[in-house]
């Protein structure tokens, strides 16, 4: 293989390409002129174009050679025969001989049985397949490395051509539609619940390449190093300024960064690209598509997050060379961010002025995630292709309760959708009236509500919601949205600050929960089979005292004299406790030793999250100042079921007999020895559950600030030893779960949610 | 970069070794010799070889132009400067200006300071780093990439070279020791317990190539192809003769085989590699390398397989080329087989003539590893680079107890080893006089004592370990050990002779526990953050019914008028057990509809391994047959602590009051329901938990055969009810395990286990 002869052969390609297309104007003549101008210029019998008319359909759209009757009629699915094989897998099939290939599909209506040399790539535009190029010869040829070097240049700048809409502009094009057009429906999965309507903020804007084939490959050069030029600059000004706030970025990060925007291989992809006749922004997507090939391959989380920063570089290179403007800062009213996936920091950086989020990637557990939810921003995870779908400023609805993503809905849609986002909007009213009355059920008791918080940016809602306190303080938020570990002063700084917030009310502060499945930036993940039952939390607290020692000792000098309440994650046996527990007061004689003020008083509490601190010894009751049942965790281990996994998450119901059976219990237990019993998890926070664990014993509960208002409005219209009554009837009858029973009841009493 | 010229380049150095090095005796002086040569060759000022003393670290054997009082002196650490850079990672490191390059480390006693240009290459042998080559010069000049092939062509000769003990032969290399003498300790993990003392059986021999340049290219590339076409003639053979065991591989992997062998790709880079003047052996295995570094960073199960077909072809053709026999199946007594990993089929084969295992990869939970329990070899998982220090034949004693494995043992350490042997062996005596006795305890309580199988090759285990019938029959293995899913005339023939084996003892089966930990070689796998808590077993079962619903169909069918016993596997909630019950039923109805014989009983039975169903509404244990307590999965999900993760595996006491206090509770509403209870899982088979568990009421255990022995021998010379009075009193005492009670309790009665 011989560099400049590659280059040589796809230049003459593109050149002519070029010249015949430059003035004309129905899709379905370039088409037309494509397939012609290739097969003359490969020298062989057959050249065809097939482009994808549905996510995995294949149409026959042009062809020199085959039966023209069969354009716009043969279809194909992905990893049908030879060509859908293409498409299916990505990669090119070239075969001397085609009929005698494993996959190979005879299709009658083309007439091709007759051809036995088969060269066939995929046209695709980052990654993702739009059609397949084929050439075919009679002879039983093997195409060479030339031959097919030179057909994948092609057929990149078809793909850039397909995306640019370049072949739909006269509508004769058989069943492919113009791009980025029509409404297009994606279900993904819930992220964080909240409907909303807005417009799509794309966080990597669509870059369009008007002209993917370059006229002059030296000027071209210049553009290329003209624009990295400026990329070095607009890197090196984000060192210098250090315009990163707290919660962005790192320097140490930026680095990296820099050193990549410099790196000689990259660069000189991309000129070989040039030297073959592309553009220079299509050479840099070319480059830019094999970074996320490899990405796709790649396991080990730091090397992702290098390759994530190659990726975003080849981004800022192809705005600059497009000459496009990175309003990615530049938010619209009602902004709904649209991503393939996005970090927490950066998340943070957008803050409250996005409505929503659809996200491409995304797990239930990520960091992002985390943030959405802790900004009450609805969300949507694993929206099909939605990146490549949609474009900047086009209209779309979101609902994050039931994962339903409407992109250029139609208006009937958008009506229904509205009388929805009306409904919500009136109950939200009706919950302000209640938010300084106590959450009374109708037998008199009082159930405290509580809200949880991992931000700074929640604190405000101690106040709008009516909570009587923050019940469930995430500390790892802080930790996860920096590049390392906080110092001792910053860490006490923003506790303080919390407190200050908090405004005299309990703030529960429950320590780092980190661990496999929870990576820090800075810390190296281990490769853990379970990593929800591994090393995590207070287990790897108690085996690497050094961050935990510290995040005491912070939460002390924070507290400065006010009351101080901690709380340990994952107990799951009384030493671990009793271990973390002597560690909080060794530090705090140690404080007082040095001079700092003591708490005003200082409560240690435990998570319930295993279900075998449920059977601790008495001892444990005794000994804990408060237990909160972390009712996430306890619930996938009590049940065996990932809370993460979509196949198995919703598969028990927090109503089933046997978990309030196991929550009734663990309340008696508590009572029995006064021990003050909350319970934290998304099931306080909606207004059926909530029912019930109030009806099993509970009388704390501690949840979402937004879901305060719709449980107090359920529970203060409850009698709470009718709904109990309830319970123990159906727990009697042997049916499975409660709920039935339950909506029956509210439905026989007349009372909605 | 173009072929011939690197090729030549290359030859010519390698042409040069060869005529100096031919009569040569002394190590040194081969060392000294090469580097003069390399120097001389390259027109380089400096070329030095290090070699690796210890695991992680190099000494400099060899130079031209350092200061030659350095030699055996200058030691670095893996990763330290530039040279340790180049051993860590594996890769070459060009520079032309070391001392400004980051991680340069001077070294004053080389008085290397004054070289700019560094080119570094690694000595490695498949995969592993055994030194390092390097030449530098004074100019700041980069090498070029000819340089850098040429060197790395030498450095691979230098490798096989080092691995023959060609610099070692004289002993005056100071600390480097000539390979495969010395004892060696390694740590490993546990995999499956007992003793062994034997020789070593490698599964894949070490081939020793003696001369790694070739005289002739010509020559070297007639021999590779003769081999070659033996190669192809045994796979072919293989194929035609179907030589394939019902266990062993199908004929559809056998293809996939056949068509790699005679991949292009593959043999153009084996030739590549002759051209340039290596020897046939060198260069296969050159490729070998190369293909294990691509297997490293593959995540596709899929693709690891095939890839490891190519690796295990590159073996058999090293074997055909350097004439070596393939004593794989030619086993020694005492073997002890070791390997770098093992596929469940291939360890089948081996069956019962190994007396040890140790595996340098391997997870606890691997199929290799499930096969080895059954056929109770003792197993050492994660034995650091054995299979690169172990030579056929040489004596090596393995303790799966504690992981431990000495490799050419001293004779202190192999005395101390046969007395534990020895003792072993005398309570296997005493064991076998309990054969006919029943597990009774002094109170006059009897327990059960069954056995846990999975394969044929357990049956004879029923008779000789004195087991009252098969507690668990675990379905999974046979499936495991298959290439596609058994057909159902095939399963029911095997359930039909394991009733057989079986004798009319009861067989209990439990339906197939697979899922995304357990996948089948046939299943593409999913996914899932924590597969344990996946989608598995029953919600599997229950979601594509085909499998479940064949196999229950086998099951009846080879009952064939016989009892049958049938229990499910992870049942979480009342309505699965429901649902695969009636499932049983509605299926042994429409056998009999078409005229096979109902099973004489039906019992239908239900796993306890998540918590939830200990709690499940009372319906459940009146409608179950009986239940068996999986202790292995509820005591993961009891305390959140995967059982597969080194980390916390251990961290939690199965005597931990928590634990048994929950299996008392569990046990007791059994009782209330006259429910018949078991407990199947590993705690069955260590004595003290046994003895624990039938004090808090179980009367019924399954194990596996080795452990009912020494469990008999425990519980015939205790007091169930003394035993339970000091686990209450412990219990009550805040202990938070009853171990020590218990420990103290037998050491007062003068109990020994």
């Amino acid at each position: 293989m011989n560099t400049p002869t590659r280059g040589a052969s796809s230049r003459v390609l593109l050149q002519k390409l070029r010249d015949v297309l430059a003035n004309r104007e129905g899709g379905q003549e370039r088409l037309d002129i494509m397939v012609r101008v290739i097969a003359e210029t490969m020298d062989t019998e057959v050249c065809s174009i097939y482009l994808r008319c549905d996510e995995r359909t294949l149409e026959l759209c042009a062809t020199e050679g085959l039966n023209p009757e069969a354009v716009h009629q043969t279809r194909m699915r992905f990893g049908q025969g030879l060509v859908g094989r293409v498409a299916e897998h990505g990669q090119a099939v070239n075969t001397a001989d085609a009929p005698r290939t494993p996959g190979f599909r005879y299709m009658p209506e083309t007439s091709e049985e007759i051809y036995s040399g088969f060269l066939g790539v995929p046209i695709q535009r980052l990654g993702e397949s739009l059609g397949v190029l084929v050439v075919q010869n009679k002879s039983v040829r093997k195409f060479s490395e030339d031959d097919l070097h030179g057909l994948e240049v092609v057929a990149m700048v078809i793909a850039e051509m397909a995306e640019a809409g370049a072949f739909t502009s006269s509508g004769d094009l058989g069943g492919i539609a113009p791009p980025h057009s029509s409404p297009v429906f994606f279900r993904g999965i819930q992220g964080q619940e909240g409907v909303a309507e807005g417009v799509v903020h794309l966080h990597d804007p669509h870059i369009v390449i008007t002209n993917p084939v370059s006229d002059d490959p030296e000027a071209e050069h210049r553009r290329l190093h003209d624009a990295l030029h400026r990329l070095h600059g607009e890197v090196d000004r984000m060192l210098d300024t250090g315009a990163v706030d707290e919660a962005g970025e790192a320097a140490e990060v930026l680095h990296t960064y820099a050193m990549f925007a410099r790196d000689r291989g990259w660069i000189t992809r991309i000129e070989d690209g040039i030297r073959e006749g592309l553009a220079a922004e299509v050479s840099v997507e070319k480059e830019q598509a094999s970074i996320r090939k490899r990405m796709s391959h790649m396991t080990d989380p730091y090397l992702r997050e290098r390759f994530h920063d190659l990726d975003d570089l080849s981004y800022r290179l192809l705005r600059l060379l497009s000459g496009q403007r990175d309003d990615r800062f530049d938010i619209p009213d009602n902004a709904v961010l649209v991503a393939r996936n996005i970090g927490p920091a950066e998340l943070l950086d957008y803050g409250n002025r996005l409505c929503g989020i659809v996200l491409e990637q995304g797990a239930v557990s990520s960091h992002a995630v985390i943030v959405a939810r802790a900004l009450a921003i609805p969300l949507v995870l694993q929206a099909g292709r939605i990146t490549r779908e949609a474009l900047e400023g086009d209209p779309i609805l979101i609902d994050g309760d039931t994962g339903f993503v409407h992109l250029r809905p139609e208006d009937s849609v958008r009506s229904a959708f509205r009388e929805k986002m009306a409904m919500r909007a009136e109950a939200q009213e009706k919950y302000a009236t209640l938010r300084e009355l106590p959450a009374q059920a109708l037998c008199g008791t009082i159930v405290s509500l509580h809200m949880n918080a991992g931000l700074m940016a929640d604190l405000p809602s101690l106040v709008s919601s009516g909570a009587e306190g923050v019940g469930l303080y995430r500390t790892e938020l802080q930790f996860l949205v920096r590049s390392k570990v906080p110092r001792r002063a910053e860490q006490a700084a923003l506790y303080s600050r919390i407190l200050d917030s908090g405004r005299g009310k309990r703030v529960v502060f429950r320590t780092l929960d980190i661990g496999s499945d929870k990576v820090l930036p800075y810390m190296r993940p281990t490769d853990e089979p379970n990593p929800a039952m591994g090393w995590r939390a207070i287990r790897l607290g108690l085996d690497r005292r050094g961050v935990m020692r510290m995040q005491v000792q912070s939460l002390l000098r924070g507290a400065n004299g006010r009351p101080l309440s901690v709380m340990f994650p994952m107990v799951a046996q009384l030493d671990e406790f009793l271990e973390a527990r002597k560690l909080v007061f060794d530090e705090a004689a140690r404080e007082v030793s040095m001079g700092h003020v003591a708490p005003q008083s200082l409560e240690v509490g435990a998570m319930l999250e295993t279900p075998s601190l449920a059977f601790a010894p008495d001892a444990f009751f005794e000994i804990v100042d408060f237990v909160s049942i972390g009712g996430n965790d306890l619930k996938q281990f009590f049940f065996a079921a990932d809370r993460e996994n979509e196949r198995v998450r919703r598969r028990y119901d927090t109503l089933n007999v046997s978990y309030l059976t196991f929550i009734g219990q663990i309340v008696e237990r508590c009572d029995r020895h006064d021990t003050p019993v909350s319970f934290c998890g998304e099931d306080a926070g909606r207004p059926i559950e909530a029912l019930c664990l109030s009806a099993m014993g509970l009388r704390n509960l501690s949840m979402r600030p937004a879901s305060i208002g719709p449980v107090k409005h359920l529970l203060r219209r409850c009698d709470l030893d009718e709904v109990r009554a309830v319970i123990d009837d159906a727990c009697a009858s042997g049916a499975q779960s409660v709920r039935p029973a339950i909506e029956d009841w509210l439905y026989r009493n007349n009372i909605t949610l």
